[in-house]
């Protein structure tokens, strides 16, 4: 296959990697590009239409470089010696001893004089949200979100060799589990019932009594990809001989369709009350006196009569959902959730960020740099902003001021005016190709040109050359 | 008709109507019968087949006397002089003049002193919730609950010869206006759009300009009934010859099909989400690419395929509606809204609040009344209380210990333990006959008569003959 | 002594004994009156020079009806019937079992059939602020509040034969034990340490092991009086044969002079901090190394020098004290817990309250009375109202508006403008004396009168001839 | 003087100094130092003496360079690049032209792009707490503050050639004027009133007719310094021909006596009314008739006996103040507002900070590292932690795990067990020499080790040599 980004030279594999894809000229297909790379030999399409949601699925590589650069020990170190790491918030100390799971965190900052006793002492240690702390991850999660519609989250697992530090569960994500060091023993179950098959919420600790026999029991080695979809239990332990470092990517919480449909419904019988007037008729005046729990065993004919009409009206429901706007609370949850974009070195020339007015030999310099109506721009990134409407008002959320840390900001946004709407809209639309200033759909120039700073300003956009 | 309760001796008719009802056996046939007394001669069925929630309607009786004793200017008197009636909470004073409303509550308690001297300076005067004052226009409306199975509330309005109190507008509650005293001329008017018949809100103060020509251009006198649905636009004046004084009988705020929708939709949504796997599976990886409100212009083929499956998850929606408990939601709601029940000297005499244990000459008398195997006992009224579930536990809820004053106490309930919800659907279910302590299905008899104890000390029962 | 208002006639002692009182021109001195009548024999003189806040004293009388008429165990059963009494709120059950406290309290309101029931199993009966309930209650203690310049509170207790309801404790208050029925054994016991003399808060119950011997052992009947200051441990039991019901009148809580010092030395430090530079300038570089607790055995001289300087700062406080602002500080306090005035007959027609506009045969009579330069006026009572300056603006504050139920409202207030100052200043002193509202010294006779007629509808003032 | 710190070779003079200071053994002689060499040549005794809190000072150096390293524009620019700054939380664009002051803040990250604009365009720039994100600040402030005993705080101030950006005012802290780059034309004005000398809060925006003549009007050249106390009036503004950039150091920020009185006053109170018994007599009586605003130009005896009674409580409070109590409520707050400290590569290699457990080689090296009997150990700064006891318990409070950023961490406390008191002051006192663990004053080696572990890992002692 021609997507085969796998180079295995010298130097760190992901950096080379991270190189060629942001010479991908369009975010989507990067985020492609990525995915594919984390599953490989399996073919995305194959992946997605088998096993996505499905079941487990193991990838066996021989290659303990194939992940290398990704994340390492050496980098954990480094972290906690030069970043405010605090103990309960970005990691957990953890153990899982004759069956008892146990969390040992102490008050305050982790520091590697405490963190490498627990260590040494047999604790596991879990790192959340390693992409606050490292750029490399920030990258990979940012660029992968973009083919989820989803967050992509991740949190690093540090194992001492014969340990175990969590006890069997399910999560309610679906799991990439990357081996990048040592070596784990894994065993995944299935779900236990017809209700827990990709499940709302991650479930207790279990026992062994609760679980069952495992359908796969394997060793995970570097380089090795394990998947399993929500629901599926899961334990891991290592060998006496060997550590083992993984980070377990995730994504899609929260991300079904009921979980739209809870933006969906409440809204169609908003829209139902106020347009249809079968849903503001009265109620029968003696309703409560055959419905209701205390009346559900009688066998009297109105009962029939009302649950009909129930039914009816909750049917006709879907003739006024507004899906598309219920889309957009979704996508605004999205928004809030992703990573900002990293840039590459030719974005940041060609953006706000890396604009070149500065102080120099005592002055400013280059301050006076201005886009016009010949200066050709585009989205940062395919999903970097979107176009929602409340009914009333319309606004562009954005992503280029979120945080690494995750909800650190509010969600962005500013209104656009009802004249601008087709201007931005015309912008989406037209990524990944670049478009002159000039040729945005406004009533002026000074309109056009005024809309272009501001999207400009905020990171929204870069332009094709450095300005 | 033998329904005909209109009785126009000596003395207060309505006193007199009441006694009679006071002898009705099942408080549902006497919310009936007052129900029908209030709208005579136009028989139930027939209003609320024609009339109820689709026109107007004006009934004229020649009979000044026929609501005698419901309210008068003179009890109003009595009120403000013995009861801490407070401007802005209990009573409002208001004019409109020259096409402008206007409130002119002054701080603290209303006294007679400034309320008829704003009277005098020809401000209209409204009396809220009169129920709170008044035993009488307590009573009608604790027994008119029952007919409506939502709450009936009150106002009462008091309008100096020559004025109009209030703007032209629209309410959200079906109104029974009914003269007490004097003449009022009385304009309606059809809702303006079909987006205002049976509307969930009232209106602002409308302008003449707004509201078109009156399809009711009539002279209430004293006796005399008009009933309009909500959304009816309505304005009242008086003539300069004689005062008004009318009391506004009111039910089925938001009692209609959508209000238990909004009750009935999340709860089915929650259970679809637990049972049904298809409510569980993610959304499409690029869903938010062809979806939302700034692609809905796109030609996707892959918009009606996810329209389509959205459409098929409501449908499906009503399949887990779990109606009953959703019914009982807004059950709960009413019985919080209920007024208590107004008890009969038999009554009184029959349960806990007239029971005779007492201080007489310097010690305890009659305190060891008991409740025993033989005691014959039944609910207080047919809707005094309500076994409902939330899933888990079921709980008795209760309107004996509401208060006259609207939502001053919480909604009272206790928790039934499983072995005893037989005996209570049955004490229920056999409203309105008496049954035996001895005959309710409980374990044993200790059971029997501590439960039955129980419901007497909370006043939702009493006993065919005093105890 | 003259003041002896001591009758034994037939019917209730109290209602011509407050008949007489409401004859007396002054509040202050009606206020006197009664308290004097409270502790007869002793005069109130002696009283407040050797037993005030020093010790317990007992008055037996041989007379069980001199108290007759202020509560009786007959109107406390009226009570339960007639009022909304809740359990927990407004009663409390109590026993005191073999040196054990016990509280019965069920939920909801509070019925003769239920409390008799715990009455006759041998449980005490607390009534929480009777002054709700009873007129006669709330006259006395809303006329002894003068006297204390202190909220005057009450609590009712009724005890079985040969039973105890309270452990030994002490209370935070001076307390008047009114023998009404029956008779009661009481044990009084000296505060334990110097710190628990005149103690601010109340204490836990004791046992006997914690409390010595008592100073007082005594058989309180039906017309005696007990007095013990705040801090005096007691404790109350009845004989086998007869039941006991007192009230306990009750003043002085938080009226000492550390809770005006509570109000003062903030004040004080403000003002210094403004007006002294003193205490503006800034503390020595290294107070931290030589001051603290850490530092607090150091023999270092600049400590001694240090504290000298914190000493005079203190001292010189006093100069900035703005007393009289603190004490209006503790008045508004006051006049929040103060119970509202109980009319006479003659308050009532001279004041607004019982002005004479009313509904009568279909017209409004009597609502032009007004108020003119030449009616006489007068606050109603001594202490109604009060006059009282933050430093910039000056509020009227006043009882008349507030309820018998504690805090039930806010305290009422209004604006003064400074021309209108001096005429409410004139108004306070000029009392008991009536003056005419044309002789109030404002800058025009619409202001003399406006005024006049605000206060009169508060009910601040009334009439020397009803209006 | 020996102290002269002024080296003008090459390189960053300030580095130079640093690391001078850094080999000076007790971190209180090292801010003395410090500061001696902000405001060299003047001796800080005399400073001290004769100017602080009195007057403005100006040091002129005609060295250019005598402040080089501790901050410049170039050094913002990197910030800007580098670091979240937002507008309005960071940074704010301010302007005063022609008397009108405007603050120009967009919304979200303040980048070089739309900075320089502003700059260009005219505006001026402070950068809030340049401690956040400059070493050199944060390391000169956190030193500062132990001369202080009172939090150092930072501003940094960009100006336009030829533009005022703030207009006359005057600030609640002493303000050190440090001129890093070009020159600044500043003009100084006595306090207008005896009350604003060393005041509490800052003025509001002046205009020229509200401030009279300049006592001050002087050129302030990179390496001069300017110095004025809280309520001196104060202006600046650019020449045409230069930009200039300064920083202002402040502290005193709430540390007068009076600051000091707040805390000792109200704790006095409560122990005078919990222990002298005078203090919980009850007032008298009739005391609002006779004290009080309405009261206070009545000529009555009563009035001085009770002003009187009220000094002498006050006076005698003073016997009562908590002194050693209150200045630790002080210092508790100053911890919480401290910078936490820079450490030197040696003081690094000895803390928990710089402890050599590591991850290196796939394997954890060096964790072992024990504290034993004949480790030495001493504070990491005089000043980074204070035992301090709210009556009950003892705590020690520490600045080692504060925040750059200014209150983002709570303050940091843990309870020290009443045996372990004794130890944690020989620790205190000691300081700046080490002492054996083994020397601790605890029951046992166990305890001994046990509390130097903890001190160690929360970073509040350091180790004579690393472990």
């Amino acid at each position: 296959e021609q997507e085969d980004p796998c180079v295995n030279g010298d130097g760190e594999v992901l950096d080379t990697l991270l190189a060629d894809l942001a010479r991908v000229n369009n975010s989507r297909e990067r985020a492609s590009k990525l995915f594919q790379w984390l599953i490989h030999p399996i073919p995305a399409k194959t992946f997605f239409r088998d096993t996505w949601e499905k079941k487990p699925i193991l990838v066996k590589r021989q290659n303990p470089d194939y992940y290398k650069g990704l994340f390492s020990t050496a980098e954990f170190d480094r972290i906690l010696r030069q970043d405010d790491v605090q103990y309960g918030v970005n990691l957990d100390v953890t153990s899982y001893t004759n069956g008892k799971r146990e969390t040992h965190n102490p008050p305050g900052r982790a520091l590697p004089f405490t963190v490498w006793d627990f260590y040494e002492s047999g604790c596991s240690l879990r790192l959340l949200n390693p992409q606050a702390f490292s750029s490399t991850v920030w990258s990979v999660l940012s660029i992968l979100q973009e083919q989820f519609g989803s967050m992509a989250g991740a949190n690093v697992y540090l194992t001492p060799p014969g340990t175990q530090g969590f006890a069997p569960h399910y999560d309610d994500i679906e799991a990439f589990v990357v081996q990048l060091e040592g070596k784990k023993h894994w065993r995944v179950y299935n779900p236990r019932t017809e209700d827990e098959v990709l499940p709302v919420f991650s479930s207790p600790n279990f026992s062994e009594a609760d679980i069952g026999k495992a359908i796969l029991d394997v060793v995970l080695e570097a380089g090795d990809l394990l998947y399993f979809p929500r629901g599926f239990i899961h334990q891991g332990d290592c060998f006496p001989d060997a550590h083992s470092l993984h980070i377990t990517i995730s994504s899609y919480q929260k991300n079904s369709w009921g979980d739209l449909l809870l933006k969906v419904v409440p809204a169609a019988l908003e829209v139902a009350m106020e347009e249809d007037v079968d849903y503001r008729q009265g109620l029968p005046l003696d309703y409560l006196t055959y419905m209701g729990v205390q009346n559900s065993d009688k066998d009297d004919p109105r009962r029939a009569k009302f649950l009909s009409r129930v039914e009816n009206l909750m049917k006709k429901l879907t003739s006024y959902a507004p899906v598309d706007a219920a889309v957009d609370q979704k996508a605004r949850d999205f928004l809030h959730d992703c990573l900002p974009p990293v840039l590459t070195p030719e974005e940041l020339a060609s953006s706000v960020q890396g604009a070149p007015a500065r102080w120099e030999n005592g002055e400013v310099l280059n301050a006076g740099a201005r886009i016009s109506s010949q200066t050709r721009v585009r989205l940062l990134r395919a999903g970097c902003a979107r176009l929602c409407s409340d009914g009333e008002m319309v606004h562009l959320y954005y992503t280029t001021d979120n945080s690494r840390v995750y909800h650190k900001e509010e969600l962005k946004s500013f209104e656009i005016k009802t004249e601008h709407t087709d201007a931005i809209e015309s912008l989406i639309h037209s990524y990944p190709k670049f478009v002159t200033v000039g040729s945005l759909p406004c009533d002026s120039a000074e309109d056009r040109i005024g809309l272009a700073e501001l999207l400009f300003e905020r990171g929204i956009i870069h332009t094709a050359e450095p300005l």
